[in-house]
Formats: structure tokens, C-alpha cells, sequence
């Protein structure tokens, strides 16, 4: 009989989001007039940029057009929306990156589990605690971990504590670990890491020929100028570092779906004969076999946001978010609360008030003030006592439901 | 240090398609002049329907709005995507699929390789040879096999060889497999299975707990109304099958991007401890933690197909490519050639003649009549010999390419 695979039964029942949407169901059946207002989930709300708008209605047009119809692209992505990637992403800010080390997706969130398939099973694997719940699940599928304790860690992983006592950085590990997920500006806790900091992980990475997995999906929020944007910033980042992008949260794609890796061809990784392969070749062909590329479509959007229109529009609409943080910050300060993040990054990540659990916080804040947040003991067990707030939403919503949290909720 | 999947290492330096664009290119750069003509990739040449065209530009339209923008959507698709799939593709049939059932994707060749994910390293696995190369290269990634002998076959794999003694249809297997992927309308070789065969496949699958993963992208090709269309025509396939499904070849999608997957709720795998496991289960979680969903803009242009102008320009999509099919078989016939396929299928799986091999008829085509065809051998040791011809192109180009078979190449 055809056998399934074991490891998928590790798994936790309830994905973290899932969860909450559980229980924000079950409040609106029980409270069908309750206002309620969601900043849990990291979801954009304001409409596309116009230049991505038109620059899509004029590629379904090419469609309808036998000489400019287009077919199968290349599965790593159209070269030109490659070349305006490494040009205004990574060479403008003195990042050594060709377009040819580019590769376009259809979400960070496929890259970041399907870069595993290429990796051995043997490498010890190092995540933050709190942490971006996909980089755990897809290295218990792919059966790098053992079973789950009680607070919902596997065996086998490397936790990396962040919390307040670290200005949520994690500490560059005293054992040798092989693959190393680093997320700035950080999902949950709104982090960003200094030059120095990722220095330091870039040196580790070396001497220990280990492989970090920069994830750089906020890398947009970014406001203060000596933060560095990719870690190919950092001289020797190409030897040792994969970076994971998208255009869901600067130009709100998350339901246009476009994302990319970059793998720079220097990278290398070792094989069972001991000799060092091109890490870049393998992507290559994991692409090129399992995935076809990217809706043209879709590119012809995601081109546009190098446009200078583009560029100007994602930046009104970045400002208009981070303005959202500035108020959530503000207003919970003002309130009482110890908050951290949402000044280079959309996320609040505040401390839950009376000692309160994450969960109880969550139901507590649903209950009294109708507002949905993320309980930091979801990403993770060091994240319990903590709570994220999103700034995805209209300014009308931010302020109302800082308005209900100030005048109903007692710090 | 970091260490890859070794298993990467035994797959063979060259993918069939590059290899083709290869020669092509060469071709081309020492004749620069010569008007070549591609019948190789199983490539659409002709404009989207225009109901999907109009379809996606009211939907990027709706991604400009605050009220009707659409950020992260269900990482299974929409429900509305989904029912009509359901109702159209297999309800209308009389198979008992519901839309629960179907998972949205950015294309088969994804979800064929994806699947593997969730079932067990010790599955016996056959697929026929010849086969579309991914449903190999994508178990020689997993670890499922050894390493391959000089005619590109893998050490652990069950070849079944289908050819004009079978009517290209395998024999039921003696001994258990676990895993079997079956293609009909079949790619390469054209050939389509009856109710009885594909009967004998369920009751084999059904009486050793094996799966079937039937693709059936090419259904929309069948002409014959004694041809099922779906596995799950056939009593009992939901219990033993899965089925991958596309919108690339029926509505012109390869470049658009959106394909399907059907996994019954009542399809069941082993797990380690002996208890049955619903594999719905798996691929569910596997797909909302792996995957973000398809484009909305993408979706709606998918849904349209199921309008009245989205049926009827799909039926003269699928009519215009059968008619270069129907060209294609009548002038290789009349020109000695023996053929096969095309009357149920865009393919035309013809024998090479005077023994010629493959690759050598590839190069002798490509040199007497500047037009590209595709290697059998490319698709396995058993397709040596024989050689695929699309009738995906222009009429203009198909009748061309025929001009100068008949008129430049003595069979």
C-alpha cells in the first residue's frame, strides 16, 4: 500500500493564522454586530499601484495579440524584470548582483520551504524563537526535526532566543550550525539588524561554512538610512548567504503573487564525496523541473514598480503604513504598553500587559475592544507574553481601533 | 559546512528541452537565414479567449479599488473558481467531485512534483517509458531512486514501455507498485486509454492500496465520446486516484499560469504505525504551508473558461489545434510516414524512418527542412526510434512545415 509521508504528522494541528480565524469566527457568530477590526494577519489593504495596474491591463492585451502573445517564459523569470531587479535592488544600493542570479517566484513563502529540497538532511538548522511559522513546518516535512515538546519545539532545530534583553537580535550561536533563517526587518517583532550585526553572521557564516537564508520581505519599511536593506550589503554575503524577496508588502501584491530568490553563483555547499557544488546550478534545475515560471502577467506588473511612477507610487503607499505603525506605537505608548518595532518595519510587537498569555491577551483585546491581533506565542515559545499589530489597514480602522484600546483597556 | 541533496547529482546533465533549444540555437547562428519552424515544446501559439482576456482586465480593475482589491486569497483557490471546476469539469460528467476536492495551482508540472511531498520514501514507483521527463526527474530529486544506466534509466524506478504493440498503453504490472503515473491523453505518444483499460488500472490500484496520479491535461483534445475524460469516470477512482489537471493547453494558459489538482477525501495512504491517513489532509496542509495560492487576476481569467464566450472560444481553440493535428497525420501519412496519435491528442508520435535514431532524425529534420521536432528517446529508452510532433503553431507554419517534410524528405 502506498505509504504517506511521516513527518507531516509532527505538525502541530492548527497553523498559527487558522487558529485565529477560528476564533474570530466563532466572536462574530456569537456577536454578529461587533465591529470587529483585524490587524492580525500581515495582509495589505490599499489598492495596487496604477503603474502596475496599467502595465497589467496592457500584458493581457499582448495576450490577445498572436505576435505578442506569450507562452511558456523562462521558468527563472523574463529577463527584463531580472535586470531591473538587480539594477535598482542590489547594484544601486553597491550589492555585487547579476540578474542572473535573480529568480522570480510566486511567493516568498514557496521559496523559503522549497529551497529545502535542494539542501542535504543532515545540516543542523538554527531559527529565531519567536519566528515566521513556515521557516519550522517545512523542516518538519522535510523530516529535519523530531517530534514537538509541550511548548511546541522540535527536536533537532536550534532555537535562537530573541526578546527584549537582546533588542530581539539573536546571539551568534556557539555551536556549529549549517542552515541559519534570518529575517530583517523582522516578522514578528518589527527588528531591524545593524551593519555589525550581520557582519557578525556573515563572519560565522564563513568560518563555519554555513548558509543563511536572509529573508528580506520588509526590507521596504526600512527608514533609518544606516540599516542595511539586503545582506548582500555585507562584503562576502554572496559566499554565504541566499536572499528571499517580494512584492507583496512594498507594492501589495499579496494577491498578485510575485516574489524572488536570489542565489548568488558563488555560493557552495558541500556534497557526500566532500566536493563543493554550485548552489546556484542546483536552484537552476529545481526550478527549471518543478515549477514553470511566473504569469506574464503578472511580471509585467511587478516590472512596473521600477518605473518611476511605480517607484513614486509604492512609496506613498509604504509612508502611508509606516504612518499607520507611527500611530499604533504612539496611541499603545500613550496607553501604557511597552512596545517594540513598527518604525522600520509594519509590525508593533508589544509586551502583553499583567502577565497576561498571548492567547488570553488575544481573546481579552477581541472581546473588549473587537480588535484581532497575533499572539506572539504563535511564532514560537518565546514569543508567549508578546503580541503582534499589524499596520495593513485604513487609517479610519488604525485610529478606531487604537481609540477602542486606549479608552477600554487598562494597561 | 552546508550539504546538498545528493540526490540532485545523479540526475542527467541535460533536460530534454534545453538540450533542443541547444541544437536549435547552434543551427540557427551557422543559418542565420533559415525560416525555422518549432513543432518541439508542447507550446500554444494562438491569442488568450478573449473572455479570460476580459475577465482579468475587470479583475485588475477590481485590485484598484480599496472595496474590491484582493489581498491574500485561499491557498486551495476561491470557492468560485473551484465550484465551477467542480460542476463543468466533473459533475457535468458524472463523476463525484466536489469543489472541496479541487486545489488551485500555478500548473501541473508544479503540483506533479509537489506531490511527492506528502507520500513516503519507500514507495514502489512506475511510470511508462516513454514519459514526460518530469515525472522521473522529480522522484530522482526525492531520493527514489539510484542512479541511472546508459539508456537514462533509474536504478529503483518500474518502467512500463508502452508502444504500437500495446497501442501505447502499458500493461497492468505483474508485480506491486505503489506510486503510478499515468498521462492520457498521453504525452508523447498521442494515445488514449478506453473505459476498459483505465478500469483495469483502478481495480489493480484498488486491490494492492496503490495510487494513481493521472494527468490529464490533454482531455480537452479528445475528440472520440468513448474516451473518458476523468479518471474518476471510472467507479472506485476516488478511493485510488489523483488527478492533475490544467488550463495551459485548453485555454492557452502556459504563459498565464493556472492548473488543478483533485484529491478525493476518500483517498487513503499508510502511515509508519499501520493506521490509514487521509491524504487530502496532507496535501492541504502541504499547500497552506508551501504555497500561497494563484493570482486573483489569474483566477478570474481561469473562471471565465466557464462562461458561454469562454466555452465556445475554448472549443475553437481546441478545434484549430486538432485541424493542424488532423493536417500534420493526413501529409506524414501520405508521405510514407507511419504515425500515431493526433486524433485524441495535439501530439503526433511518429516512427523514425529507416531506422534512424532519434536524435539523428532531430538533426536530419532540423538541417533538410528547418523544422523542429522532439527526440523520443528524449522522453525514455523506450521512445528511441520514434519522434513527437506538435500541432501546437500557425496554420500558416503547420502546413509550411508539412510542404517541406513531404516535399524534402524521402521516407
Amino acid at each position: 500500500m502506498a505509504t504517506i509521508n511521516n513527518n507531516y504528522l509532527k505538525l502541530k494541528a492548527g497553523y498559527l493564522f487558522p487558529e485565529i480565524a477560528r476564533r474570530v469566527n466563532a466572536f462574530a457568530e456569537a456577536n454578529p454586530t461587533a465591529p470587529v477590526i483585524k490587524l492580525g494577519i500581515g495582509d495589505v489593504t490599499e489598492p495596487l499601484p496604477e503603474a502596475c495596474r496599467q502595465a497589467m491591463i496592457q500584458a493581457v492585451e499582448d495576450m490577445g495579440d498572436r505576435t505578442r502573445f506569450k507562452g511558456y517564459g523562462p521558468e527563472q523569470g523574463y529577463g527584463w524584470l531580472r535586470e531591473n531587479i538587480a539594477i535598482h535592488d542590489f547594484q544601486a544600493r553597491g550589492c555585487d548582483i547579476d540578474a542572473s542570479e535573480i529568480f522570480i517566484s510566486d511567493g516568498s513563502k514557496c521559496d523559503c520551504g522549497n529551497i529545502l529540497d535542494i539542501f542535504g538532511d543532515t545540516n543542523t538548522i538554527a531559527v529565531t524563537d519567536p519566528v515566521y511559522p513556515v521557516y519550522v513546518d517545512t523542516n518538519v516535512m522535510a523530516g529535519h526535526t523530531g517530534d514537538a515538546n509541550d511548548q511546541g519545539e522540535y527536536d533537532g532545530l536550534v532555537y535562537l532566543p530573541i526578546s527584549a534583553a537582546n533588542q530581539f537580535t539573536a546571539e551568534i550561536p556557539s555551536q556549529p550550525v549549517d542552515l541559519i533563517y534570518l529575517c530583517f526587518p523582522n516578522n514578528p517583532t518589527g527588528a531591524v539588524a545593524s551593519r555589525d550585526h550581520l557582519k557578525a553572521w556573515v563572519d560565522y557564516a564563513r568560518a563555519h561554512g554555513s548558509i543563511i537564508f536572509f529573508d528580506a520581505a520588509y526590507e521596504a519599511f526600512i527608514t533609518d538610512p544606516a540599516i542595511p536593506h539586503s545582506i548582500y550589503e555585507i562584503e562576502g554575503a554572496r559566499d554565504c548567504a541566499i536572499e528571499f524577496r517580494s512584492f507583496s508588502k512594498n507594492a501589495g501584491f499579496t494577491g498578485t503573487r510575485c516574489a524572488l530568490t536570489v542565489v548568488p553563483k558563488s555560493l557552495k555547499a558541500k556534497a557526500a564525496d566532500g566536493s563543493e557544488v554550485q548552489v546556484w546550478a542546483l536552484w537552476n534545475r529545481r526550478q527549471a523541473t518543478k515549477f514553470n515560471g511566473v504569469s506574464y502577467i503578472v511580471q509585467r506588473g511587478a516590472d512596473a514598480v521600477y518605473s518611476e511612477a511605480g517607484k513614486a507610487q509604492v512609496k506613498e503607499l509604504i509612508a502611508f503604513y509606516m504612518e499607520n505603525a507611527h500611530i499604533i506605537r504612539e496611541q499603545l505608548t500613550a496607553a501604557g504598553f511597552t512596545v517594540y518595532g513598527g518604525v522600520n518595519a509594519p509590525y508593533i510587537w508589544l509586551k502583553t500587559p499583567h502577565d497576561l498569555s498571548s492567547w488570553d491577551f488575544f481573546d481579552k483585546l477581541l472581546q473588549t475592544c473587537n480588535v484581532v491581533g497575533t499572539p506572539g506565542s504563535g511564532f514560537g515559545a518565546a514569543g508567549e507574553g508578546y503580541f503582534r499589530i499589524s499596520a495593513f489597514n485604513s487609517r479610519a480602522n488604525v485610529e478606531e481601533a487604537m481609540r477602542r484600546i486606549t479608552e477600554k483597556f487598562t494597561v
